[in-house]
């Protein structure tokens, strides 16, 4: 197969934060896939990448992506079971949907385009891309895909806050916040913390932080380029109900 | 002061890699300052910007500033402290080329102009322009200063490897690899270890990875994006005298 699939990170919602590679690789694409949460909802992605390229005339897949937990929270012993079950179920639709997904853009692909798969922020954090990622190799053993980098929604939110995230020999780490465990030991050992996905467990980390007398050294942003932005530098001020899912808090030491 | 200063970063060296943002600010601003590293070298970030920008008839500030070691390693006890007293020299020295820095930006600012500050991949992450960052607000409180990310060269590594950094609930460390200590302890713990330069302890991370059974989950990725990209798959084939200054080693276990 000589065509190509392209993986472009748009970057994390400013249309201007596209790459020129971002707009000529999805100017010469005449498919493009994008990825969407909800079944009737549209795609964030397509909404971005739409305000910075033309895209009239080109064929658009629209791949949805059920959002589903991937591990266990810290659940008591009796509810574990349940959900590891559930987790099991849905991990199977997931993969049938990654499935189909991938003989879609297999199928294009065949036909003689090039596509364009989008992915906000950057294809290689925390994106949907990389589910996808094996399922079509194994269906097409030497695919050729390119992944195209954007700006991950990290630097970004840094960016908005006036933050650096490490200087010379600071260590930096990243980490899922609704995975708390051992949250306490990495303040402790790195330099600065980013914690993504805050929404839900936000209460906890403002407890830990006042703690270790760390809460003014930590910032919080939300939607960071987007233009509902929202950047919190008390972060003990944030209703955790009304935060966004697409927010981070900052730790730096 | 009503004019600003913009930090953008250019990312990792491919000129198509400069968001739209980016070259629109550049385009913008009559002034640009760009770091190099040798006095009677040129700027990396000015000769990638111009790939993709017209930059006459612009005001070129060339910002020299030195390389220097912010940490003393494992030196024997011995020489820990002449080290120390080198560095604590070095750093005046480099205190004063910042202060130098900072008050012709704040000239040219002052003279009417938005001045637009140039650094390689993302201003947040390990860019030399935090060091200005404190100098320049404690010249001029209350400067305008925005922050425009860019691709970092972490990111475009892992693309051009066709790399995930992460998924899901996985979590990420970032070191400089220059500051080994907690090396085996970090890679215990994290599901992905970023080392950033290894180029002078590439022998020491392949013998613990070895050891740790990890050397076939490692890729090592030099100047990516860069006409000159290398993209090692094994690394104990890699010889660490020729080792390029841009290149990290990404671990995915």
């Amino acid at each position: 197969m000589k065509n190509k699939l392209y993986v472009i990170g748009i970057g994390p919602g400013d249309p201007e934060l596209l790459t020129l590679k971002a707009v000529r690789v999805i100017k010469e694409s005449p498919v493009l896939c994008v990825p969407k949460g909800r079944e009737e909802g549209s795609s964030l992605a397509l909404s971005i990448a739409q305000k910075a390229v033309r895209l009239d005339g080109k064929e658009i897949i629209e791949a949805h992506f059920p959002m589903v937990k991937t591990r266990a929270q810290n659940l008591p012993t009796g509810q574990a079971g349940t959900e590891h079950r559930a987790q099991t179920e849905a991990k199977e639709v997931l993969d049938d949907k990654w499935g189909e997904i991938a003989e879609t853009i297999l199928r294009s692909l065949k036909q003689g385009s090039d596509v364009a798969f989008l992915t906000l922020g950057d294809p290689t954090i925390y994106s949907t891309f990389f589910y996808l990622y094996d399922k079509l190799l194994e269906l097409q053993p030497g695919l050729d895909i390119e992944i195209i980098p954007g700006v991950s929604s990290i630097n970004a939110s840094a960016a908005r806050a006036n933050f650096s995230l490490g200087l010379g020999n600071e260590s930096i780490a990243i980490l899922p916040a609704n995975y708390l465990d051992n949250l306490k030991d990495t303040l402790d050992q790195f330099d600065t913390v980013v914690l993504m996905k805050v929404n839900k467990v936000l209460d906890e980390i403002v407890k830990l932080l006042r703690e270790m007398e760390l809460i003014s050294r930590a910032v919080c942003v939300s939607r960071a380029g987007m233009e509902d932005e929202k950047i919190y530098r008390d972060i003990t001020k944030i209703k955790q109900e009304g935060l966004n899912y697409f927010s981070m808090v900052i730790v730096r030491k």
